[in-house]
């Protein structure tokens, strides 16, 4: 490690994405893309961008959030946008959650959240999930300085319904809630009609799901006007311009077609229940997922063996070696074709 | 202000970039964006990558370190990417800087310095340039936990030679020095050569002006593989995927075009030259810029009525209304026409 490092810097160990695989040749179910493309209208507005390369972008992508705001129908000042997901929780982390008292996140959930804890120097209780990895409501109701939630959750894909949220936003109405939307557009319900209500909802979305564009780095929160001006005061000292011309031009076109975004998400809705059945059939314990991925155990098949014989196969999923979730798979919805090579991959292992 | 902000947070005064007028009709010399558009290989890479934006980009951006470093005849590890230069400066402060002495950089230099500064609650001292506005070598050789350096630096354009830049290295073997070389491609000396002398020198470059890719948003920082990896531990606890497939793409030939990339910086250099020697023609006192802008003053005219006047004639410039150089203008060289008309719209203020 170098000496020239800040003290705390050190101290930190970063996050790990899942592979990316060079090689090709692999179906892949390990990082929940999409398994369709993005829209043809986000190509051709990034195709004609590409002439404008040589100007700055517009620092506050004001005609992306205005896209998002009357696809959501809110206010244009309700939205922040962000280069991923990712870096609006980071910068959200720090401008909410710097505080004496330690915030609350689940112990099995988006295991980035830990790293931004640590890399602000943020304290934190992880709170058990239940035996059946659903979030303990009255958990969230206790004394803390702010509460993160994954709704659905990563990486069961269980989700929370609005009206158990709103208990949570009602016993922490002086912090921020932050629920991390990243995967509600497959099947559960968004906390967006509420930010009127609740001063201190902040939601996080991401373009890497739903719309296709894990490529494409953006994401983009939803929340009371003063929680967003909270955010660009962050942003605006730590990066002036986080999304390029062809980010925003595609993103816009992403929101537009609303057509597109339905008919997809609703074809990976029906994948996944079909799989989820068939996998159950196999003898699996699957979770209710609300995502674009399963989360799956068997009895009779340690989930790290079944990743290895899987990854043989040229079929990659997620292992988590963790406590509580080490003898789980998260497998990605993919095509149909996809997903029943998946199967007869996972028949084959059996055999 | 939101009562939910963290403490830290609310005391923040962010970066204000310079204007992006929406509205068009403006000779646009304001933000030191460069007049040329990128290479025609940029657009096509970025062209053909449209058809894999579902999947993430190479959370390491290994092929576009590869680009970097075959470029500068370095290894790999030595390259560390990011999303545009202001990010990399970001993440360069929180990794090296967040230590108990203050670190150091002139009163008059990039303003985000200060922004950075502020937000990682990291104390400085100002050094005050010389009043030619040259660097005081000797005042950056006395204790610090780490120095900043511009060079060329902006908005002066003036640039240090690497002798002297050399000299601030050996006195400061135990802390970091970041130079920054926005601007280095118009006509300064880059300190890459001597990053294998000095494990305390990091470079921070972008494709922002010199490869014309302002609204693409990539810089880059090269240094000893130590000091990459402390970038990489931060950079990967904030965001694994700064950078989306496209800018790697684009930012990847526009590295391999080394033949347009000489021409059109040669070309900027050369109006540069013509139009700072029209300028003192008129009165006009001009710094030795090494940059793609001109600082300049007017003994017999104030800066702030012909920032005003020159916008009023559709012509943008830069005006910084700060101690010291509150009657200077910053003035990005557009080409030649743009120059021209620049020059005129100068004239008939004068009359």
């Amino acid at each position: 490690m170098s000496d020239y490092l800040s003290p705390s810097i050190g101290k930190l160990t970063p996050y790990v994405p899942g592979e990316q695989p060079r090689d090709g040749g692999y179906i892949k179910l390990n990082t929940n893309e999409n398994p369709y493309p993005p829209s043809p209208r986000v190509i051709e507005a990034i195709r004609n961008e590409t002439a404008r390369l040589r100007l700055y972008p517009d620092p506050e992508s004001e005609e992306l959030k205005a896209a998002v705001s009357e696809y959501y129908n809110i206010d244009k000042n309700q939205v922040f946008t962000g280069n991923g997901s990712d870096e609006i929780l980071a910068l959200s982390f720090m401008a909410f959650f710097m505080k004496d008292k330690p915030i609350l996140f689940p112990d099995v959930t988006y295991s980035f959240y830990e790293v931004y804890a640590a890399l602000y120097g943020i304290k934190y209780n992880l709170v058990p999930l239940n035996p059946d990895f659903t979030v303990p409501v009255e958990k969230f109701c206790t004394e803390n300085a702010g509460i993160v939630l994954a709704n659905p959750n990563a990486p069961t894909g269980i989700a929370l319904g609005t009206d158990e949220i709103r208990t949570i936003l009602e016993n922490n109405r002086d912090k921020v809630v932050l629920v991390d939307e990243a995967y509600v557009d497959f099947g559960a319900q968004s906390m967006v009609p509420f930010i009127k209500d609740y001063p201190n909802l902040l939601i996080v979305q991401t373009l890497s799901k739903s719309r296709s564009l894990a490529g494409l780095r953006v994401g983009f929160a939803i929340g009371d006007s003063k929680l967003v001006e909270g955010l660009n005061r962050v942003k605006n000292s730590f990066n002036s311009y986080p999304l390029d011309r062809l980010a925003i031009k595609g993103a816009i076109e992403a929101f537009k077609d609303v057509d597109y975004f339905k008919e997809t998400t609703w074809k990976i809705v029906n994948t996944r229940e079909r799989v989820k059945t068939k996998l159950r059939d196999l003898g699996f314990i699957v979770t209710e997922s609300r995502s674009n991925f399963l989360f799956v155990s068997h009895p009779g098949f340690p989930a790290r063996d079944m990743f290895a014989r899987l990854k043989e196969k040229k079929v990659l999923v997620r292992y988590f070696d963790k406590p509580r979730i080490d003898n789980y798979l998260r497998v990605t919805i993919g095509t149909d074709d996809e997903m029943d090579i998946f199967l007869q991959r996972v028949k084959e292992i059996f055999l």
